[in-house]
C-alpha cells in the first residue's frame, strides 16, 4: 500500500483528493493536514465524509516520516516552503498549487507578483499532464499538477499545436468555470446571490492560467505561441468549458481533423471524443475529458469544445493519475468512476 | 458473479442503478432494456457513460435466460406485467415501482386509481427497505423496493414508531424533494424556468406515498397510524429532506431521544446520526440517511430531520443494498460511495 | 414629493428600498447612507443601478434635516441608536431592523441575547404590518417592519386565529427562505457551493422570529399563542414559502374555511387568495403575498400555504406600503408590480 | 392611449409584453390572444399576473379593428401569416419572430429551411434595433424585432464596424444565453436536470442569428463581413453574455477605443458602458445593454463584452421601445425599470 499524505485538506482540492483515494485500492491515507483546523476530524470540516473518513487533522510540519508521497493543497506561494522541506524528508511529491507549473522563478514573478523562494524546484519539477508527460511523471520526484483551465485548453490544442496545423497567433479560448475554480473561501465572489442565475466575465487579459497555457503549448511546437484567454464564472459548483476557436494553417475537412484528435489521444485512457459538444454533467466527479472538435467551411475555423471537472481532471483526479505513473501502477486504478449526471 | 438485468433504462433510476452496478464487484451487468431506445447504445441515451458502457439496448420481453436478478425501473402499472412474467422465468426480482409495495390490490386500486392486474405478487413481496426488513428480503424472490419520500419518512420515525413514544394521529412529515423525483419526462413541472430559483408544495393530501409510509409504520407498532405528508419540489437534482413533526406521549430528553435512535441504528450502516441538521449534499450521490433528531422543550415536541439521495438510497442504492442482501453479500458490497460535495 | 432619507444602503433591505422608491411617483430619494462605502457612489455598490441611481453615499450622522421619512435598514442592534436620535430630529420612521417588533426590551434581551438600549421605543412603535393594523401604522412615527418568516406565517394564520377556529397550541409553520433572508455578508453559510443545489433546516427550536410570530398572533386572539417554527435555506435568491399546518378545534368544510380567507383579506390589495398550492416566483420582486388553504377531512387538518418575496413584502415592500398610510397615499402607490417570472 | 394587442401570450415573450405594457402610462392592453388556451384567462396560463390581468384570451383571428399596434409574439413560419393579414386590417405591426428580420426571402429560405410566404413584407419592414435605425422605426408600419442574441452581439460590434477599425474576417461572438431563450416548451433541452448545474454550446457553426449578425453589421460598413457564432446554454432563466474577439486593423489605444464607444452611444438611453465586465443580473428584468471593452497590447485584440436580458432589451422591451418611437413618444416611456438584482 502506498502510504500518502494529504497536506492541506480544508478546501475542495484537498476534500476531492480524500474522496478518491478513499477508494484507491492501492493507497492508504496515512495523514490528512490542516493548519487552521488541527486537531478537529476530518469529517467535522466536511460532513459528507461524516463515519468513513473520521482522521484528526495534523500539522503540515509534524508529518510520519514513512509516507510514500504527499499531495499539496496548499494555496500558491505556501506550497513553495512545503516542497523544499519535503524533498529532504525524501517525499514523492505532487504539489497542485501553482507554483512549480512555469518555465522559471522570472516567469512566476512576472505572472503571480511575487518572487519564487524555491528556483531549484523549477528544474526537478515535471508538468503533470499525463497525456503529455507520462515517462517524466513517472520518473518525477516532483510533480506540478496542471491548472484547471489549462488542462482544458491543453488537451483542447495539443493534436493541432503539436502537428503545427494552426495558426499560432490566432488562438481564443473562451473558458467558462464552475464556482468551486474560485475556491472555499467565502467572499464577494462566492456569495450565493452573485452567482446564482448570474453570468460574469473576470480577468480579462492577465489571468495566470494564460502563460501556463503558452508555455505548454508551445512545448508541443516550435514555440512562440500567443493566445487569448478569457474565463467566465458559471453558477454551478464543478465543471470547466472551454470553447476554441483555432485557425488552421491549410484546408483541412472535418475528417482529418477528427481523425488527428483520435490518433492523438488513442492510448489516453481519460480523452473522450464526442460525436456531439459535450456537457459539464458529462464528466462531473470523473477524471475525464470530453472534447468535440469541428471545422467550419464557411468560416475556415476549427472550434474545439473540451469539457472537465474541474476538481477531479483538472485537480485531484489528475493528482491521482500522476501517482498511479509514479508509482508503476495501471494508470486508471482507482479512476473509473462514472461521472455524476444528474 | 451476480448476472444482473436492468430493465428500464432510459429514466433517472435505471441509469443510476447502471452507475451502482458498475462498479460492484460481484456483478456482471448483462443485460440493459429500453422499449422505446430498443439497438441503440446506452451510453448513447446516457452520454456520461461513454466509452464506460457501451451495452446495446435490449428488449425487456427478451432476455437471457441465464439472469439471476432483474431490476425493475419501469412505471407503476407496467412493472406489474413483468414481475409476473419474470418471476416464472425464476429470476430474483427487485422492483422499483410502487406496484407491490403496498398491503393489497385494493389499497393500490384506492390511491393509484386503476386496478391490480398481478394481486398474487402481493402475497410475495417483500418491502424492501433494509433497516426493518433484513432476513425476510434475504429470503425474498421479489422485493418492492420502497418508495423515495417513503424512505426518509419512515427511517426517522421508526424508532419513535416502534418503541411507541409518540401520538399516532399527530405526526406531520414535511418533506421537500429534488426535481429528479418528477422523472425524466419534459413537462410544464420539469421545465428549468419552472423550477429554478422557484419553491412550490404539491400534491398536498393526496400523495401515494401517504399511505406506503402509513402502512409501514403502523407494521412497527399496533397499527393505526396517520400522517400528514406535505410533499414540495425543490430547484436541485437530487435530494430528499424531511422534516418530521412529533408529540411525544410522555416527557422525553434529549438524551433519551438520541439514545434511542443510537440504539436502534446500531448495525445500519447507511444510517449516520449527526450533531446538525444535515443538508442534501452531504449524502449526494451516496447509500446514506442522514438524520437528525432533537426534542424542544418548550413546545414538548420531537423535531426530525431525515436526508436522503432520492435516486440512491431513495432507490437505486437501496436497490443494491437488497440484492446484497438477497445474494448473501455483506451488505455495504459496493456501496461504500463517499457524497459528491460540492 | 416626501423626502426620503435610506439608511444603510449596502445591504439587500436597502438595495431594494432604492428600487422601490424610484418609481414611487410621490418620493424623492434625498438620502442614501452607508458608513463603509461613503464618499462612493449608490451605483458602485450595486452596479444594476449604474446611470440611474448615482447618488454619493453620505454618512447616516449627517443627515438634511428636512428629510420626511427615513428607512433604517440596519443590523438590528445598531438600528435602535439610530431610531432615538431620529425620532429626535422629527422624522418619521420605518425601521426594518427588529428592535421594535416586539413587546418589550425584556422579551428583546431574552431572543436576541443583548439589552436594548432605547426601551421607551416599544411603546411607540407600530407592528407594520398593514393588514392587522392599517390605521395604527397611519398614525405612528415610529414604525416597525416585520421579519420576514413573521410576515408570511402570520397573514398565513390570521384569519384562524382571529376567528378562533384552531388549537393554539397545535400550529407548525415549516418555512423554506430564499438565500438573500441570510444577508449580504459573505460567510460559510452564503457561500455558493454551499447553497447551491442543496437544503437544509436551520436554527431549530430557537429562531428569532418564533417569538414575533406568537406576539403578534397572539395579539389577534385571547393570547397564548405557540408555534413550533422551523427555518430551512432553499437554493434561490428571493422568496419565503411557509407550510402552515394547523388543527381546528370544530369541524370545518374546506368552502367555510376559504370563505373565512376571502372574507378577511377582501379589502387587503396585497394578499392574493390562490386556488392552486403558489409558488415563490409567482411573487418574485412584487409586494403580494399569495395565500393557499385547504383542509384534509382524513387529518382532519388545516394547511396553509403562504408565499412572499422576503425582500418586498417581506421588507421594503412593506416599507413602502407603511409609507403609503402614513402619509395618506393611496395603499398600493408606487407597488403595482408585476412579479418577474421566469 | 395606444390601443395594443398581444397575439400570442403563452410563451415567455407574450407574457413579458404584458408584463411591460402593463406599466406603460400610454398603452391600454386591448386583446390578448391564445390560440390553444382560448377562452381561458391570461392569468391562468401566467399565474404570476392573477389578480392583475385577467383577460380572456381571444384568438388572433378575432381582433377588435380598433387596434392601433400588435405585438407578434409567435413562431416563425406562423408569424409571416399574421403580418400579412394585420398590415391589411391597417394595424402597426411589431414582429418578433424572426420571419422579416433577413434581407431577402431567399436568405431567409437557406437559414430557416423553409420557404417564405409573404416575400412582399421584406421590402416594408424595418429592422428594430432604435440604436441603429431609430427614424426609419418611427416610420414603420412593420418592424422586425431584433433576435436576442443579434441585439447584443451587434451594439457590441456596430462602433467597430461602423468606424471600420477591425478585419471584417476576423470576428468571434462566444454567446451564452439563459434557457429561456430555448422558450416555454418543454422537451429535453428544457428539462431542469439537463441544465441545471450544467453547461453546454450547441448549434456550432449553423445557428441562424449568425446570418442576421452578419447582415445587420455588413450593413453598418461596406459590407462582406462574417463572423462565428457560437450559441452556449446556461443555467439561468434570463440574460445573454456575449464575449467578443476581434482584430484591430490598426493599433488603437485603450482610450481611444472607449471614447469611440462612448461616442457612439452618446445618445442612446439603453446602452451602459462599463468599467468592470457587467453580470447578467445586472440587467436582468430591464432594457439595458451594458457594454464592457478592452484592448489587449499583448495580443492585440479588442474584447467586448456585452450583457443584455434577452426576454427584454432581447425581446420584450425593445419591441415597446420600438412602439415608443412608432408612436412618437419619449423613447424610455415606461421602460425605466431598475434590474432586480438579486
Amino acid at each position: 500500500m502506498i502510504k500518502a499524505g494529504i497536506i492541506g485538506a480544508t478546501g475542495y482540492t484537498g476534500s476531492e483528493l480524500v474522496r478518491l483515494l478513499y477508494r484507491h485500492p492501492e493507497v492508504d491515507i496515512t495523514a490528512i493536514t490542516s493548519e487552521s483546523r488541527k486537531g478537529e476530524a476530518f469529517s467535522a470540516v466536511h460532513g459528507q465524509f461524516r463515519g468513513l473518513i473520521d482522521h484528526t487533522l495534523q500539522s503540515a510540519d509534524d508529518l510520519p516520516s514513512n509516507l510514500d508521497i504527499v499531495f499539496l493543497a496548499l494555496p500558491h506561494g505556501v506550497s513553495m516552503e512545503y516542497v523544499e522541506k519535503y524533498e529532504q524528508e525524501g517525499f514523492r511529491i505532487v504539489d497542485l498549487s501553482g507554483d512549480f507549473r512555469l518555465s522559471s522563478p522570472e516567469v512566476y514573478q512576472s505572472w503571480y507578483g511575487k518572487p519564487h523562494t524555491y528556483s531549484q524546484g523549477f528544474g526537478k519539477a515535471v508538468y503533470g499532464l499525463p497525456e503529455l508527460h507520462k515517462k517524466a511523471i513517472g520518473e518525477a520526484q516532483l510533480v506540478a499538477n496542471p491548472g484547471c483551465y489549462p488542462t482544458s485548453a491543453i488537451l483542447g490544442l495539443a493534436p493541432l499545436v503539436h502537428h503545427q496545423l494552426i495558426d499560432q497567433n490566432q488562438i481564443i479560448i473562451d473558458s467558462k468555470s464552475g464556482l468551486t475554480g474560485a475556491g472555499i473561501k467565502a467572499n464577494a465572489t462566492t456569495h450565493f446571490s452573485n452567482v446564482n442565475d448570474n453570468f460574469k466575465a473576470y480577468a480579462l487579459k492577465s489571468h495566470r492560467h494564460t502563460v501556463e497555457i503558452e508555455e505548454q503549448l508551445s512545448g508541443q511546437s516550435t514555440g512562440g505561441i500567443t493566445v487569448q484567454f478569457t474565463p467566465h464564472l458559471l453558477p454551478v459548483d464543478r465543471g470547466i468549458l472551454s470553447t476554441i476557436y483555432a485557425t488552421p494553417l491549410q484546408p483541412i475537412s472535418e475528417e482529418q481533423l477528427r481523425k488527428t484528435y483520435v490518433d492523438f489521444y488513442r492510448h489516453q485512457p481519460f480523452v473522450r471524443l464526442c460525436d456531439q459538444p459535450p456537457s459539464l454533467k458529462e464528466v462531473r466527479g470523473s477524471n475525464y475529458c470530453d472534447l468535440f472538435v469541428t471545422y467550419d467551411e464557411r468560416t475556415q475555423r476549427i472550434i474545439v469544445v473540451a469539457v472537465i471537472d474541474n476538481l477531479v481532471k483538472g485537480a485531484a483526479g489528475q493528482a491521482v493519475h500522476n501517482m498511479n505513473l509514479m508509482f508503476g501502477l495501471e494508470e486508471t486504478t482507482g479512476l473509473k468512476i462514472i461521472p455524476l449526471k444528474p
